[in-house]
């Protein structure tokens, strides 16, 4: 198989996780011989240093000729006063938008190895494997807004057709996985989720072998605290998505190892991991890469088909954990941890 | 010290739990000599039977003519199927938008004796004394609302004047606690958050012994997780606060004894404990009344400013737990378990 892919290192530890990612899919490459052609391009706040916008042209033309996206991180305090729309994460918000990536795809797996690092209990978080479906597209992030001196607004909307699309995601989400679907809500509240509820009640009557649920936000947010392993395929709207997915995300101690993917219909799609862009630690060779090779992972499955292969990483990267090599941030008291590069190569190793 | 306080039973458990703070409060009068006037009115379910309206017009007059409002729970199934004007919750909605009850004040403090019921580990959760100051009567949950076949929209709105008094209040919270706020708005995304921070900016010249942080939603989701032991006063919007004090709720593992006020300017207050109607053991004995009950003490202090008197009721409680009293929710596996009006009767014989 041949396939391109433009590569966003982005702002922070972002170049050096998304060069450990790159070398990790090489090594699949060569070992089930597919070949990876990369295009580099900006994006963040080494975009706005270079062209002052956060997600040039130029990034979008060189995105629009590949079959995926990698991405590192972005953000940073140099730019943290800018205007706006001269901020980084307008790029993270522009690449989804202008892509159509409508379905932001948040796995949470416990790695045994990695559960000390929780804050929950073990008997509590140790079977956890859920996977959260956010619509990224839609919703209060790009309703209309509005700002006076004394009043300000935005607007939650959605149509039949955004809900419709991410919601049959969920749904095959589910079938492919444990066939559970919790819908996530505020249907005493809001018209937004009155909608939403009842085009998955409408939709359900297609998955009959998917068990769903209805679910409020705030009972959710509970939920996912107190009893997380209750959760398969978790669906909801950008705003709830955005604070449920990264509350799950603290589960199971493995906050800096976990992947995502922002795709649309057609198999295209965005990878990058779920953290930050660590400005603190950024060119010290400390950072952990395990969640922007998880990342590729995601590509391979979710973009390529290649799920062999996908399944080979995250062996990998597991075994690596189990045989208790860990970067600075994961490692145990006392004991040596291992820098970006040389992790990396462990990784490499196992493959 | 004469009150009239209007008690709002509810459904459920509701008038078993108020049942039993009824009399504690009566205790705490009797022995600090205080009257109490007690007028009884209906709310939720049981005010949509009888005059098909989840909040009368005779309730809302019954709660003019007094200081402050006692509240069980609202809701259960029997409802569930209703439409949206005719559903208990409405009933909430419209009493905290009738008075103007625009802040409420949610306290998490870990209780040692109940520890071990919560999903978060011993360290995590043990020092935790939080607040969250929520804002009840804007936002998204009053805005416009549209609703077509293909589209719906919930318009989330803010004035400069609604922040101010929320900020405010928040502000004057922190000073008697620990002097710090964290204000939590997506500062990112929403212009209503970007207003927000802007009020919070300047109302902090006005209080230079508190520290303020300003923290974007998805970062205190898994904050409250990780570390909740950093938090002190918590300040939100109606949405992320209703989504962000259920979380802090399981932190302590005492979600069941968790009280809640909301509040407005002048000390008039409703009162009542975060959990819900609980409808499977209404009627029981089995329901906790503990947060009912501290519900109560959070009346004495924010309404009454009877300060001693509330501090004694929550000593009472702790004492209570710490004697290994619990209602059947909390008993450890093996220990006997108390009735509601057998754990009341100990928290009665204490004060
Ligand atoms: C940076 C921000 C705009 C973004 C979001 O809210 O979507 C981030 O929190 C995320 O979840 O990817
Ligand atoms: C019942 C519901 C409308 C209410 C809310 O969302 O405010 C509840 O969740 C609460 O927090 O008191």
């Amino acid at each position: 198989m041949e396939k391109k892919i433009t590569v966003l290192p982005g702002d922070g530890i972002g170049p050096e996780v998304v060069a450990s990612a790159v070398r990790v899919l090489q090594a699949i490459g060569k070992r089930y011989n597919h070949k990876f052609h990369l295009s580099y391009a900006v994006i963040g706040g080494t975009a706005i240093d270079e062209f002052n916008n956060p997600l040039p042209d130029e990034t979008i033309a060189i995105c629009k000729e590949s079959d995926a996206i990698l991405l590192g991180a972005v953000g940073g305090p140099k730019w943290d006063n800018n205007p706006p729309e001269l901020r980084p994460e307008k790029g993270l918000l522009k690449i989804r938008k202008t892509f159509d990536l409508f379905a932001n795809l948040r796995p949470v797996k416990a790695f045994p190895s990695l559960l000390g690092a929780s804050p929950l209990k073990r008997e509590v978080a140790e079977n956890v494997d859920l996977m959260i479906v956010r619509e990224l597209t839609g919703g209060i992030y790009f309703g209309e807004k509005h700002r006076t001196d004394n009043e300000a607004s935005d607007l939650n909307i959605y149509t039949r057709k955004e809900i419709e699309r991410i919601v049959d995601n969920a749904f095959e989400m589910a079938r492919l996985r444990k066939g559970r679907l919790c819908s996530v809500d505020k249907a005493n509240v809001l018209e937004t989720s009155r909608l939403w509820r009842q085009v998955v009640e409408e939709k359900k009557e297609q998955y009959p072998d998917v068990k769903v649920e209805h679910n409020l936000v705030d009972s959710v947010a509970m939920k996912l605290i107190t009893n997380p392993e209750h959760f398969d395929v978790v669906v909801t709207d950008n705003m709830f998505g955005d604070i449920l997915s990264d509350e799950a995300s603290v589960i199971t101690g493995s906050l800096g190892v976990l992947p995502s993917a922002s795709i649309r219909g057609d198999h295209f799609g965005l990878y990058e991991p779920i953290h930050g862009s660590a400005p603190d630690i950024a060119g010290q060779g400390k950072a952990n890469p395990a969640a922007t090779i998880l990342s590729v992972a995601m590509m391979l499955r979710y973009s390529f088909g290649l799920k062999e292969e996908a399944t080979e990483i995250e062996r990998a990267v597991s075994a690596v954990f189990n045989d208790g090599y860990f970067t600075a941030d994961l490692a145990k008291d006392g004991s040596r941890s291992l820098s970006t590069n040389e992790w990396t190569d462990r990784v490499i190793i196992e493959i």
